[in-house]
């Protein structure tokens, strides 16, 4: 039996609040059970040096954990003067799996950066933190294609990340931190609203998984993800219809 | 007029939400107008090598704001890989604030680290960190209490703090980024609750002050800081009842 | 048509070359086609920090690519005082990939630390590397088991890896640099001999892939890395046995 | 009773010798009892990247101490790779102090940096630092107005610090190490020849202090202030008549 | 008696294999006993910034020991987040010496850069490592030279380096590890094909040595590279004509 | 002819004042001509870990340059957050060099640190920085002598240096900073009271110089170091009748 009752392919509750930063383009704080994620997302009229004159545009993400967010103070990177591996690989992870739903050329010469500042820490937050990103990310681009009037809505399909595993020899699905921490296998899903993977890392460090048990893992992902996408498209409204539509047309 | 129809002498709006984190020994939200700064209290139990044998314990603070905390995105310390003079000027201001009503040797051998993070900022960030901090450490030092039977409760006084400068050569209390931005004197002050200085910075980089403007100062500041105690005060409630008697006995 | 006639499911040309290290307790200098890695294996007779009085032993790994490694020439990350985020997410993963098939306990309180530094690089550098220092590991584990006389074989499993992708709308085994950069889908797996896997990451960056192409690359993948653990296990000769039976006898 | 026989409102011996460095613009060595303090000013012909185009100088300032400058010889900064707090807090402290007597825009789009190092360190090290570099700026700054002809003198008023505190229960003006170590409160003022506060820092971390008590330590402050102001126009002859004209005339 | 039944002056046995870098515009692998240090050479078709609109090119080496290059492990420079004081000093040694014999204004506004990386370290790295480069910059030097119909050949003459020291108080040529560590003296000896010295770098840190030693030792080392000239020479063939002709012809 | 006068064998007036600093247990500020260097000797009752049990002591060295002691201002080391090479190279010079007149074993587990920091630059900070630190040794050593008795005084020979170099086809003595800058060749001699060599560097980057110039700067440096030598003889006074002896009396 998991804690709080919930069954083996249940999601946490989750809790989106858009819009609680006065200063972002776009902002969400995420909560996952006891995952708590701020996500906000800063538009700026340029791009990387690697990208001028393209004709591009770029999406990137920046991940930090508040010292306080753990169990135990974790101290911080910027006293430590320099990032940690894991802060490293999931900030890429989010950048990457962002981009794969936005038309760069359709966003034109400008950069997105998506901030995700966990403020509590209870397992899943690199997941939650691409779930929490996407909505700020869309709320974002729905500002500048009002603003610049898009020929065409530059993100492309919905995005929403879960993780899931093995635990006590049965598949779960969105692993809080004890579960993750008894997990043999351990799997972050990352899909779109279409049904396709965008990440799949799997990683079997206690105990190498077969075909089989990847097949079930998948599936409880994939159901999970759903359901994260449909909250994301009521929470969204009509911004969901520009992105179903690809039409940057004025609502919202 | 000031926005929001504030008065000269008028403190912006004050929230405080304590508990607001489930791992930290103190935790609390704090809202000055829309300056809002998330403050944890840590504790751990040992002390700094320096300290190490001498039957005292050690209270510091750590400081950071998110990146949209402000107006346009700042870039990460830890992405920059250092620390800037700003923020380990603030950080220690905090420390040797809080430090000042604590006795350390009551506290024992044992560190209480209060980070400080700014969630969102409109001026007053490192005042509004000392009033959210103190009470973080109020909680936490509580918590130590009833664990381990003190035999004085370690801390000696209240503690707040706030800004005040002059603006249009008028003289203002708790300024907000807009009116810190144009003050030709800005000044901060943190004062304890028997009403004594334990930090005064002032700075007339735009214009130097005279005796004259800074007694109008100190006058805001006292008025401003004594209302801000007198909040902590009703929230802490029964925690409140040791400060003022340093009996460490059994409520909260 | 692939370079040099490969058809899609074929490994490029492997070539393993052991003991090129007259210091190193075990050495392979791997070539899989153009790309070239030279492992070495260093045991060190105790352990970090965090496992120190657990009687468990530990196996780590470095990474990193000389500056003409590349077509063009890239700045050493000594020069630059840190490491990139790849190079991090590279040696993270080989680290954790070979400690999925030892015995930490039976290996005793010792650490090997797998230095993998790439000569040339042709794509599939991360996944050469496991490849290639999973056999430095078993060199330098028998050269423990022979001193030490442990009671069992630590390696308790074969392990290779390959990359899969989809280029050109064809899924193919062991891309090039030149496959890899264009490939709409890019994925590394890492199995043991046993047929299971010990991690799995694909990623869609250019396009989100469904789950029948996924079972593709799977499928291409797994028959690459038995390909691969077969060279292994020919150049291990008698060391395979132990690995098979557990038994860390006399031999090699 | 105070070393060397001083009274409580007494300065120590203060010696100012200029133009030591031969390649320097403006160069000070100025010596507060034994605490020993090498000013220079380096002028450049541009401005920092955000002040560009605005017609407007600039002026900053650094600090180090020498390693054996203290009883204990001190870790240089440069071989611990940064700044520490103290370093980044005093020399912004002495860039702002120095920037409230400069009339930015009649300097015209140069920079002036005060380079401060300390020789020897017997207690305030930065109120010594500003006191002197403020005359290593006049020189450096005369020597801009003898060769560009500026309108007006740019610097607007005298400027000079000193350090008071709490000893013994008394109140001291310009404290030394041994003094400073065993203070209750410490304050740090700079003033203009105006009489008028351009910094005031006051710290009572060992005991928080009243406003009778900051009174008494402005006045012994104030007076300490005025004589060292009345120094430096001894030693500054022509250039200070231009400091009291604003006329950037042809004398020095 | 020496290792491998050597006379005091004699080198040792070196092995020089070109063009082993699929991508570097030079390249060797340079064996002199058990060193072995990969050199490759590129060219990159701009200056630093310094040297910008001089009209003249620049050379520049870099310096790299992999980790297990050595007895025991040496930590990367790029996990410690610096380069060390020793490769440092290195590095400059080996670029100083190859710009010596490099016409820099015939080289035109392009950079050479040197990296040599020594696979495996048995005594006299650097010097290995200058003579190897020097082969891996003419290869370089000539692949510009028939691409760029340059008017003169840019390197004016031969280079290369050995080691020559005091063991056991018998002056000896070409120390390998174990005679550097008992070397009462060292001597680092960079000559040109002409037989004129580019660098000599003596230290007698254990004992100082007499104009007498120096003499002897001279005379051996001059000997010594002398041998690798000729060897350098065989080795580029017709690159050789053009180094001794100052045509930069079709050949090669 | 040159500067001042001086013919091309001779020294550029040197002047030596000891114990100039008040904490440092030695402690020495030298001037060659423009070049003036504040050597300063810190004793402290330990080795660095590499040494610790073996009975013997160490000597290194630390160089820095302010920013403003040359023409135009340097950066600072410490706000650069490193050691450039050629700081690294000079202190690695000096701390070998003195190291060569000291029995560390006769010293004791204890470490003796030289801080050279170069007050003003004229050419010639290195060798000026070993001449002078070698006296700032030697009052440091004295100190201990007299307080530990130790059987013998552990430093056994003066120790000074100079620079030597080829300007204008003549070979020169001391070279200021203009000479240096136009030498064809350049020469670091470091010699002991009884005329051997302990360091000997040269370096002919813009021309390569024969055994015969050789053998003339050899002998200029060589007259040279001896006039130092003299000099520091006199200013040691009866510690430089112990460094004869070796008997640690009770004197100065």
């Amino acid at each position: 039996m998991r804690s709080n009752g919930r069954s083996s392919n249940e999601l946490r509750p989750m809790n989106l609040t858009v819009n609680v930063n006065k200063y972002a383009e776009g902002s969400v704080f995420i909560e996952m059970g006891d995952t708590k994620v701020l996500c906000t997302a800063t538009v700026d009229e340029k791009v990387p040096p690697f990208l001028k004159g393209q004709g591009k545009g770029w999406v990137t993400a920046e991940y930090s954990m508040l010292p306080r967010a753990t169990q135990s103070r974790n101290q911080r990177e910027s006293a430590r003067g320099k990032l940690s591996g894991r802060t490293m690989e999931i900030q890429r992870l989010i950048g990457r799996a962002l981009r794969s739903v936005v038309d760069l050329r359709a966003l034109g010469e400008r950069t997105i950066t998506l901030d995700c500042d966990v403020i509590q820490a209870d397992g899943g937050t690199r997941t939650t933190s691409i779930t929490g990103s996407f909505v700020a990310l869309a709320i974002a681009v729905n500002k500048i294609a009002q603003q610049h009037k898009l020929p065409v809505f530059p993100i492309t399909d919905y995005l929403a990340s879960v993780s899931v595993g093995v635990v006590n020899d049965e598949p779960m699905l969105d692993l809080n931190y004890e579960e993750d921490s008894s997990a043999k296998v351990d799997m972050n899903l990352v899909m779109t609203g279409g049904g396709a993977f965008v990440e799949l890392q799997g990683t079997g460090e206690e105990s190498p998984f077969t075909r089989e048990e990847l097949n079930q893992l998948l599936e409880l992902g994939e159901k999970g993800i759903l359901q994260l996408i449909e909250k994301q498209k009521e929470l969204l409204g009509p911004i969901a219809l520009k992105i179903a539509s690809g039409q940057p047309g004025r609502g919202a």
